[in-house]
């Protein structure tokens, strides 16, 4: 077994969480950004000096390869992004950029013998919180979104300028021929913080993530009729707030009659017409984003959903529409055992998870063996400045993906 | 008796109509746009027509005023606004400036004797739509709101020109020496419409006002913790959302237990934070605004409001702030005996009524005494395109004016 170096993963914690410093422990760093080229450019720095190749491709992601000692072997790909949400923490994404980063050095500073080629990797605008949508990058390479759909994204912030403008002038744009691809690549691994509270509750250190969960986001829709607050008969209302908070209360009930504790759901926009306070409101529009592995699971919640148009809402119409759905993604089975054999060997603390959260691993997965390691977040927390993992989870991870790819590098 | 014009009545409805026409049969007439003045030039054209005088104040509220026949006598006045919220109809304020039109006309037409001079009149911007708040200079000519305070109040829509500078433009800006007054002025009535369907239930085409109901608003807060949708288990969240939809749900169950039909309480706005559908919302804020007449009734309510914070809402915090409340105002009892007298005399269908809504005739009321007269609008619309009350209806609102306004004369 190796293991990865604590003082030099703190160094990189410590110089990473400069770019984009937003004050209050955590970092902005938008994708494409200032503070993202200087991450970059230390991502750069840092691989240059143990003699890495840099390339970079069309979608601007980038990556650092150490050569192994058989000719003519595939790549094995270690990634993840350096780009954050607005006030996000220095973990999220950035951490298994510099678990690459880690994984590699430790191999050149430990001369540990290697068949493959290995690749840190950082991909392009993993959040989507300037230019939406998240994941962009490994959806554009894996086939799930249309190029030039993206490169017309705007900014959020000037509703002007778009993500291919922004791509343009960025001195990382390089040759689509670099993009990562089934031929030259033959597994990838992601390493990132858990972003819940499970592994921190059940005393655990790792995770071996087994599959990003399958969700359907659907949207609840009330439709009522304006009267003025002051002069309308309660019995003559048609109040579409009051539908909503009704059908979100039966909502909650019915779906926890389910009796899946492992089940998540969450209602975290709601839309409100005229919204105002003297206005009884005659449309509320809902969001319902519901999580789980077992898709039989997500048919019954389904089932709930779209029986509320058929009951009585404060004699307000009721409509339910889908945004969109995706089914669970299943990480490769060989690469989960050798994650988890890896961690047991360093004698972590670690258990199998799923990932309630997207990643670029999981369009990934569709083009080659993928998989995920977790690293436990502090109080679950995530997209915020109080984000946390320690140095030593931090680099036990690292040492968990290095012996990882080595049991990959093996085959 | 004296009745008023319906075909008179009929020409003005269809006039004033076409200031402002928004293209599905109402109007847009923001106080002080062009479209209000256009509605005041015809005021100032067809009052002069009949021999008034025309006056305006420091608040370019406008006064159409005949003689009366006894030297040194008060002014009675008739008021109410031009202006219209977005997307209004074609009575709401108005109305009672047509009606008050209306009795003028009808006096100098048909010659009635009459001992006080009387007065038309429009308030400026009663609507508040594009200069908040409502009310406006009833409420700074009868000490409710600071002028300067007024003066700064900006557009909603550019948020840069202030109602002082719209002001400044207008026309009809006068002398402060012009304001309406105790002095000079004996008694005020204002018609307008119901904006709510009781008359029309029961048949009535006249409401005789008593009073403009009590009232609260109140905001009730509600905070979370913002975490990820799919990584967050649910018997660790705190979800601001779930907590307001319960609270609303319970408000409705208690606040109903009272038993008063006549009750109205409404949740019009409501606030999410952060309001994105991947996100556990941490701070919830929704209005409450409840209105009755008897202040025992509302105190009820406001217990049950102000209980909130005891009980437990999904692992939240709540919070409960008063935003501002007013007492029932009750109009003069001699003017609305004069009001029923005139009503029945004059063969209406009529009834006692309160005003749910509040109207400029409640801050004068302060002032002088003061009433109002409501006429029976279709479906209970107001503030909408579709608002109706027919030409028979408006004639009958305006000949009850008349009526009333003799009675007070002959005292």
């Amino acid at each position: 077994m190796f293991t990865c170096d604590k003082n030099r993963m703190e160094d990189k914690i410590n110089t990473f969480s400069k770019f984009g410093d937003a004050g209050h422990g955590g970092i902005t760093r938008y994708s494409l950004s200032p503070e993202a080229n200087m991450a970059r450019d230390e991502f750069v720095k840092r691989m240059t000096a143990i003699g890495a190749e840099i390339e970079t491709d069309d979608m601007a992601n980038m990556y650092a390869t150490i050569p192994g000692s058989e000719p003519g072997l595939k790549r094995i790909v270690m990634a993840s992004h350096c780009d954050s949400v607005k006030n996000g923490g220095n973990y999220d994404g950035i951490l298994g950029v510099m678990g690459a980063m880690e994984v590699l050095e430790t191999v050149v500073a430990e001369n540990i013998p290697h068949r493959h080629p290995l690749t840190a990797m950082i991909w392009t605008n993993e959040e989507g919180s300037l230019y939406p949508p998240a994941m962009m990058s490994s959806g554009v390479i894996c086939g799930k979104f249309d190029k030039d759909t993206m490169l017309a994204s705007k900014s959020v912030l000037d509703k002007t300028t778009t993500f291919g403008e922004a791509l343009d002038k960025s001195p990382y744009k390089g040759d689509i021929k670099n993009r990562l691809n089934p031929n030259d690549y033959m597994t990838m691994f992601e390493l990132h913080i858990e972003q819940g509270p499970i592994l921190e509750d059940a005393g655990n250190d790792i995770g071996v993530v087994t599959c990003v969960l399958g969700m359907f986001n659907y949207r609840i829709k009330f439709y009522g009729q304006s009267d003025h607050a002051g002069t309308t008969p309660m019995h003559k209302r048609q109040d579409a707030l009051f539908a909503a908070a009704q059908a979100l209360c039966y909502l909650h009930e019915e779906i926890d009659k389910l009796g899946r504790p492992e089940l998540v759901y969450t209602t975290g926009e709601i839309v409100c017409h005229p919204c105002v306070h003297t206005v009884i409101p005659d449309m509320i529009d809902f969001s319902i984003d519901v999580r789980h592995e077992d898709p039989k699971v997500l048919e019954q919640v389904l089932a709930i959903v779209r029986s509320l148009p058929e009951k009585e809402w404060a004699k307000c119409k009721c409509e339910v529409v889908k945004a969109w759905a995706r089914d669970t993604v299943y990480f490769d089975k060989e690469l989960v055992s050798f994650v988890k054999e890896s961690a047991d060997e360093l004698g972590t603390k670690n258990q199998l998870i799923n990932s309630g959260a997207g990643h670029d691993a999981q369009y990934v997965s569709y083009m080659m063996p993928t998989t995920m390691i977790f690293v436990a977040s502090k109080d679950g927390h995530s997209h915020c400045e109080p984000e946390y993992t320690s140095p030593e989870q931090c680099t036990a991870g690292a040492s968990v993906m290095l012996n990882a790819v080595l049991k990959v590098d093996k085959k």
